[in-house]
């Protein structure tokens, strides 16, 4: 083994066991405390706005010089109103129920015991991100409200932004008497360190958070030791049935698909009702006209001539851009079936004015985030009322769609009795 | 590649495929079906009980010429009245409420989107178990309850049994109209087959429940690419405090040791307030007066001078037998760090008239069970009102503690809106 990996696994280590013992002290911190600190840390970041922008201009100068695309530089770059927004965001986590302690449920035995089941936190998490320096303050606060310690690892090319964020953060922390290493950020570039934390440090980490592009979620989930909340793709659908309201379904798959096509809730696939043949030029001249290129199936080019013709490939897509597939299906059961096999299980809509016919798709369909009459791009832990989010889970273990503060908790069962032996 | 691995191989994939088709037809069907399955499984069991006794009768043989040991030959063994209780329990899965399609929450936002989160199946369950013949019953019971298929893969001692009392299960399933694939049993006795398991089938099992002895559990953690729901132990702790009701702690710490000792809520270790020490005696004497070995710090030992000396493996220990290790400690907070140290995480009590003594024990152990003036023995699924359990649960994800019907749920997010786009 090579020198620096012996200290890297070194570092990594301490980090973890720093981690294990600021989560050990989290977990009984007043929430008046972690409240306060996320006040402070917002006011240090906006105390630090100048030289958090500079460097920012550093690593932002450093990805042009390196030729990184225009979407990666985008994702990249803080101005003056980002790092306001970031700051606003710490002080809405401040402002959210605390969930340690919380009762989730409470009955009574014919014993006599009474059985709580109470939130408590999930102990160290570690998060994995690419280019958006802002997920170091928003990962970080969640956190540290659900009572747990984080290990951040950030990309190498926002390292220069996440370690004047993390600063700021570590302010906060010390303000408010809470460990400074209730929040870490790996200091090291090394790839091999994101390696360390999906075996899990030695047992310091209970959970990892992947944000990022598909290749660092599959690796992730491939090489992972440690539970994974993840999500690999949105492949999301909207479904029009014969029953919707045509000037309510223009809307909402436009905005499904059009509104921002970057995001993991925009419709990549749009199914219309094949018994409803008029739906079909109406809705696909809407997207056309928001600047939206076609891909359909020949049956649905027959009634709107100017489409792409759709590939196989194209149903198995996320295109995440301004291009959208396009199917007739057999009614809501069609809708159902061609869900099933081409769906990454996230987030899919039903437009339909008929009752019966949405509650057969939010019956029949298993994805994490089902809407009916509403837009795809609602799928958000913010538009859920979570106060922000950490990731949109596609898995079925634990967390399962927008991933907030509450799914960074787990719970304990608290009996009270007054004697009680079992017979 | 031997031709019967190619042949395993290939047997246990179409078993996960079947599985896989049998779930998505239990997350639709009626809860009126899965009840009646269940109540015509009972029937059955009911009725094939000399079927099931000579089976089993066959299987304990074997394990005699073996050389098996008594525990094991105790636990493998049926009798009439144990053929009835697996038939009860049956029932009494039936009479439960279903979870699937309950909801978990429910809220509005400001923009009239009402989001329900609603439980829904996790879908395949793995159930790896060694020599209890009632787990085939049990487990499969409560993954059907749940809406889920199963696959079950029993001990090689009690192969017999399990094939007669699944065939009872499966009789049930087809009376109800229920696929025969929604309880499979693994026919071979190949170990290899454990290790498909733990592979997850190529995508078909969503989580692992081993059921048995500490190296089955161990090999499971190890081994397995999907979610396993498990505990490795129970190394449960009483800690009696000085404000305890002496009377009350005798009988707890007695029931709690010596109910039975070979379950994972039975106490290992008594920890008793330094500041204390004529709660000692008292609470020694009873416990070997009831049959007990005591296993004493020397501090413990010069106040009852009839116990032997501890070992610091002892504190390590899971006896699951009746002996007991004895420790002073400073107070509730020296409760607190001998359990952080010591403890598996499982089940441990404080016996208390001290309110905030009490609660300072539930809000700083970790544990999954916590009891204040109860006996550790009620960590059980049946005790805490879930109408049985597939396992008790030591990690923090998903489930914890009894792991019942519910636990063995997911759930997703079902938003109900009116035309509402994304601004």
């Amino acid at each position: 083994m090579r020198d620096d990996a012996v200290d890297l696994d070194a570092t990594m280590r301490d980090m973890g066991e720093r981690a294990r013992a600021a989560a050990r002290s989290l977990a009984v911190a007043e929430p008046g405390a972690k409240s306060a600190a996320l006040r402070a840390m917002a006011d240090a970041v906006n105390a630090d706005a100048a030289t958090i922008l500079d460097a920012n201009r550093l690593d932002v100068e450093a990805a042009q010089a390196s030729g990184a695309s225009r979407a990666m530089i985008d994702r990249l770059t803080l101005d003056a109103g980002r790092v306001a927004a970031i700051a606003d965001a710490l002080r809405e986590v401040a402002s959210l129920p605390d969930p340690v302690g919380s009762v989730a449920a409470e009955w009574t035995r014919p014993n006599g015991l009474v059985i709580r089941r109470v939130r408590t936190p999930l102990g160290v998490v570690g998060v994995i991100y690419e280019s958006r320096p802002n997920v170091t303050a928003d990962a970080g606060a969640l956190c540290l409200k659900a009572g747990n310690a984080v290990i951040l690892r950030g990309g190498s090319d926002s390292s220069r932004s996440s370690a004047a964020i993390h600063a700021a953060l570590v302010r906060g922390l010390e303000a408010a008497g809470l460990p400074r290493d209730a929040i870490q950020l790996v200091p090291t570039r090394d790839r091999a360190a994101v390696g360390a934390m999906l075996a899990g440090l030695g047992g310091s980490i209970d959970v990892i958070v992947p944000r990022g592009g598909r290749s660092l979620v599959e690796r992730v989930q491939r090489e992972a030791r440690v539970p994974v909340f993840a999500h690999l793709e949105g492949l999301c659908h909207v479904y029009v049935d014969r029953s919707a309201d045509l000037a309510m379904a223009r809307r909402i798959v436009v905005n499904a698909k059009m509104r921002r096509t970057g995001i993991c809730g925009a419709a990549e696939t749009l199914l219309i009702d094949r018994s409803a043949p008029e739906l079909v030029a109406p809705l696909l001249a809407d997207l056309q006209a928001a600047g939206c290129e076609l891909r359909a199936s020949d049956e649905a080019r027959a009634l709107f001539p100017g489409a792409l013709p759709a590939t196989e490939e194209d149903f198995r897509t996320e295109y995440l851009d301004a291009v959208i597939s396009v199917a007739l299906v057999d009614g809501v059961d069609g809708a159902i079936r061609h869900i099933e096999r081409y769906s990454s299980h996230h987030t899919e809509a039903v437009i339909a004015q008929d009752q019966q016919v949405a509650d057969r798709f939010m019956r029949h369909v298993d994805s994490a985030i089902l809407l009916h009459n509403a837009s795809t791009q609602f799928a958000d832990g913010g538009e859920f009322g979570f106060g922000g989010e950490i990731g949109i889970a596609t898995g079925k273990m634990h967390a399962r769609g927008p991933v907030g503060v509450e799914q960074l908790t787990t719970f304990n069962y608290r009996v009270s009795g007054n004697g009680q032996t079992r017979p």
